[in-house]
């Protein structure tokens, strides 16, 4: 095992060190949040930092920097209160990738990536067509951390689209079956190869496996 | 595809819309967090909300709710200001789970579980000795979400232990070979198959896939 104490860590490259602290979090989440801006143009970027928030009510948040090239996201986002959020999957995640470019104000990310924009009834923001799991959010806080001048960003879920088949019986949306991809580091994707689900965990018994419908095997 | 609506949304049971959110996000790391009391007894338990929050200075956060199981972790990090974070990978993900069973005040998880506490000079808090990329961290903030009764807690990283094969030349730290694992919904986990690394996305080109050492293959 190789042991790195903080003056090794303060003596790296940016780039080098971006690298081993973008590994650290484990495996991220890949997901597109789709956004229009005031002119009606589609804004599309790819975001590895979005977190379940709680349940009840329904939040998810994610982490974004206001100077970044994501700014486009957050500043439509404070001007629309609304949002997508849009699960990446091994057929486009090359194109999702690509959203990440410094595209100048006012170009669209679909028409740059080629992915396709799908617009519902009483949703404003674009959902991308190519996920096949996908919700709408409506804007609810912005929260600033200033240690290092980020913010998250929080918003409560108002319609969800999925493939039916992936929804199993308890509720567990089966998102292998989606081949949805998480991302490690700044770069690497990947999918994935289900070990189990397993029951819920009880101080006086061992934890079994479940079928993925969540119910014990016979 | 379905389409669940905000009505919908509401009508679910609790367990059933538990699952359907948790399910949202994507893949979630899975981590140990690993803390001491002041009695001296390790406390761990596994969350799957740790977030990269910014390399320089390099902060990682976490979601955490004040009176659910895992309130051991909060009272514990709140004392000491100080805890670890260890990727859980698929030779132990069983005994990882099963820190999350409701046990007693004064009840060591790494004792009910059978997983080994790993001590080092000038940290408190107990690492994993089974986890192969674990690091220590000093707290430096806790920001309330008052939306749902939660916190973001934010540590910044001061010592790092990995395996030494896994970190590539550029700094990326190939999670993948360390079969570290990634959680869906509430119950389900995951081992990975990489796609590619791919390069910095540009406005003028299309990204190319890179070696594991980050590398234009020739």
């Amino acid at each position: 095992m190789k042991y790195i104490n903080q003056t090794e860590l303060d003596n790296m490259t940016p780039r080098y060190r971006a690298h081993v602290i973008n590994s650290l979090s484990g495996f991220k989440s890949a997901n597109l949040i789709g956004t229009r801006n005031k002119e009606n143009i589609y804004n599309l970027a790819i975001f590895s930092s979005v977190v379940h928030m709680g349940a009840s009510p329904a939040l998810v948040g994610f982490i974004t920097r206001p100077n970044s090239v994501v700014r486009h996201t957050v500043e439509n986002i404070l001007k629309t209160k609304e949002f997508t959020i849009n699960q990446v999957n091994d057929n486009f995640w090359q194109a999702a990738h690509q959203t990440s470019a410094r595209y100048d104000t006012g170009v669209c990310e679909f028409k740059q990536t080629g992915l396709t924009p799908l617009i519902i009834d009483g949703v404003d923001a674009p959902f991308v067509k190519e996920s096949l799991l996908k919700y709408a959010l409506k804007l609810k806080e912005v929260i600033p951390i200033q240690l290092n001048d980020t913010s998250l960003v929080i918003g409560e879920i108002t319609d969800i689209i999925c493939n039916k088949e992936a929804i199993k019986s308890d509720g567990y949306i089966d998102i292998e079956s989606l081949n949805t991809v998480s991302i490690s580091g700044l770069d690497s994707y990947h999918t994935s190869r289900r070990l189990s689900r397993i029951s819920y965990a009880k101080p006086d018994s061992s934890p079994f496996n479940l079928s993925l419908d969540g119910e014990q095997p016979d």
